[in-house]
């Protein structure tokens, strides 16, 4: 097994190669899914060793989130030549200034340098996560899970060989090959190597980066995503929002956790909020969402006393905690003592309620009269993303090409002197 | 003394008083300059005891930075109204996209939150934290040196009575008591109470915050700065601009401390440097330039033998260390292993290798043909500046009113559901 260390510093010896046209990028693009699809018969070889070494330790969920097929493999494949679609975020020009010295300056997009990524389980992450860097200019370094870690090191070979194919050194794409919680920590710590690490995983990856990265970092992806059901709203959007935020995709973070309801109709669209998201759903066969009620709800319908908890937990489940509130003023106040900041809505047809919500709700996404399901970089118009940011410093929300770069400026002159 | 806890909470508890219009942050700016004016006789008193008290414990350059005159207030006050007159960042729209489904997404420009700020000696750092945060829509907790406590204090208490001249909560703007390491070491841990942390002081500060903060952090103001004199340069200008980066102020951050020179020209620029700033400048009263070279320099003009750290080293004195390289990417990769990011420039007539040094060099400013001395927010522009970032997340450079802004995203719908 090849030392982290090692890689690092031979990913970051790569950099210098990565001063490519646009045309040289794409081109690269093209090869890498070109590679996937003709290197399928190894992936394809190397997951299902994956698949059955996962199959005794991980549930349904899981091991459907491990498995490749072809079909998945070619849209990979697709994903990638998507990338090579979108514009180069690298060299734009974002401001220029001439100024009365003469000096002409031009803050310009340039790519952050060697970017890492932490992640779990599914190993299409691994070419969408080199795709983007490569694509906006940087090298990448890779840290998989170890449940994924054959198929991972076959999309990494065929990576490299697409990159080859190109005349580009493989080794801008770094992976690696320890799966130890100790590679992740030394990534988090490695300065001067890294210049951006993004830990994409569940809670405790996060917590751990927050308390021991000394590169920067930006955290992603835990969503305590919050509905407030206005006194003006309409109930009948209401109710097919609050299904869809909750029910269409329960386990990612754009999933709606909690429910508030202003206390002016509580009595009236709760009864109906229960029988849309629990009666109905058993009648058509699908899974009832379990209603976790604080006090005021649980006075108008039927569910479980909501715990200490339930109000500060990203289930990922079909549970949503359901509380009544006074105002918007209090929907505020809760979402801002209980929200990770990264989606919360308001149902509204009071255009002052819905302005003073967007203004005073310091989340990534804001939402007026839509789900919180359209946090994504596809959604956003962005074509793809590398995570969902919910921090505030350089991105917030979802992560483009234009978020994996920074900026320097350019000063032109002709021997001025201050 | 007030615990240090206790203002973060008091501050943070303001910040909703921020969503002021531009025209009321400007009153408030107004009132502020007006109180400055006003309250001078108490603020100059304070700072007479902060000088008595420093007096035997610093040098003169201290001293000076510590004194405050009547002319020194006048100029925080004509700083105040500047702020003032520039444009408010908040709430730009940055980004607007109307998706087939009929939602409009805005990317919106809005306040971090809470802005803290840890500096050392100078007072007028206070008033000038305090406004650039004020009018970008954040609240700001203030952490200056033991030596200027008093000073601050005064000046903290003219801004607090502006904010209410203007009806705004004081408590908007905080003022650690506590000037022990311990309360900036809380600064740094205080997750959930501060958005954004800036470390304004030595090399010391910088590492304690890198090595110690939980909360965002954005690093300023080490510079270790590098002129490369290309083959082609014209060396008049050469002189010129090597003389103003390295003398014009040695103490500021983008001042020159390392000089590169093609060999092909240092058998005859290296003894007009060495006339330059050490002969000419003793003929004219000037303090000389102490050159330490390394061997190929030594083996050209009289000098310093450079020693290991030399070439590492944020001189901020009249010291520079020379080298000769062989090339422009050998001086790009001298750079590359020694600079810290903030301001490096080539002196060349040759196109190419301008555009290969600005390509390839990674830091925050990368001039051709012009003095470092340049980098700073009123040479770009910008107006003002909070700091010179010398990292790449978030903010690089000059940090003015647009960069204490973060964004979110706005999405309007009218029942959208995915």
């Amino acid at each position: 097994m090849r030392k982290t260390h090692d890689i690092l510093v031979e990913t970051r010896a790569a950099l210098p190669a990565l001063t490519a046209s646009t045309e040289k990028k794409n081109l690269a693009l093209g090869k890498i899914a070109e590679r996937l699809l003709q290197e399928q018969d190894a992936i394809l070889a190397a997951n299902r060793e994956d698949v059955e070494g996962a199959r005794d330790r991980y549930g349904e969920v899981m091991i459907d989130r491990l498995t490749l097929t072809p079909e998945r493999i070619a849209g990979m494949a697709q994903g990638v030549r998507e990338v090579a679609e979108l514009p180069d975020p690298e060299g734009r020009v974002i401001r220029r200034v001439e100024r009365p010295n003469g000096l002409v300056i031009e803050k310009t997009s340039v790519p952050l340098g060697v970017v890492a990524i932490i992640y779990e389980s599914r190993p299409n992450v691994t070419s969408d996560a080199a795709v983007l860097a490569l694509k906006s200019g940087n090298a990448v370094v890779l840290r998989g899970g170890r449940e994924a870690y054959r198929s991972n090191a076959a999309i990494v070979d065929a990576i490299h060989h697409g990159l080859e194919d190109a005349g580009l050194p493989a080794a801008l794409v770094g992976f690696i090959e320890d799966t130890d919680h100790a590679s992740a920590d030394e990534l988090m710590r490695a300065v001067g190597l890294i210049d951006l690490l993004i830990p994409r995983g569940g809670a405790g990856l996060i917590r751990r980066c927050t308390e021991n990265a000394k590169v920067p970092c930006i955290q992603t992806g835990t969503g305590i995503c919050h509905i407030f059901v206005d006194a003006s709203a309409d109930l009948d959007k209401a109710l097919d929002i609050i299904e869809n935020a909750k029910t269409s995709r329960p386990s990612v973070c754009n999933a709606e956790e909690v429910l508030l309801v202003h206390r002016d109709i509580a009595a009236d669209f709760l009864p109906r909020l229960c029988d849309r998201l629990t009666t109905q759903r058993r009648a058509k066969g699908l899974v009832p969402v379990e209603l976790r009620l604080d006090p005021r709800a649980a006075a108008v319908i039927p569910g479980v006393p909501a715990g200490e908890k339930d109000f500060d937990t990203e289930f990922l489940d079909y549970k949503l905690a359901v509380a009544v509130v006074d105002s918007t003023d209090a929907a505020i106040a809760h979402i801002a003592a209980h929200s990770t900041g990264h989606s919360d809505a308001i149902l509204t047809k009071d255009d002052e309620n819905a302005a003073r919500f967007t203004m005073l709700v310091d989340s990534a996404a804001v939402y007026v009269n839509a789900s919180t399901r359209f946090t994504d970089g596809g959604e956003f118009g962005l074509g793809c993303e590398m995570g969902i940011s919910t921090q505030k410093l350089h991105a917030r929300g979802p992560m483009g090409l234009e978020e994996l770069n920074t900026y320097k400026y350019i000063i032109r002159g002709d021997g001025q002197i201050r």
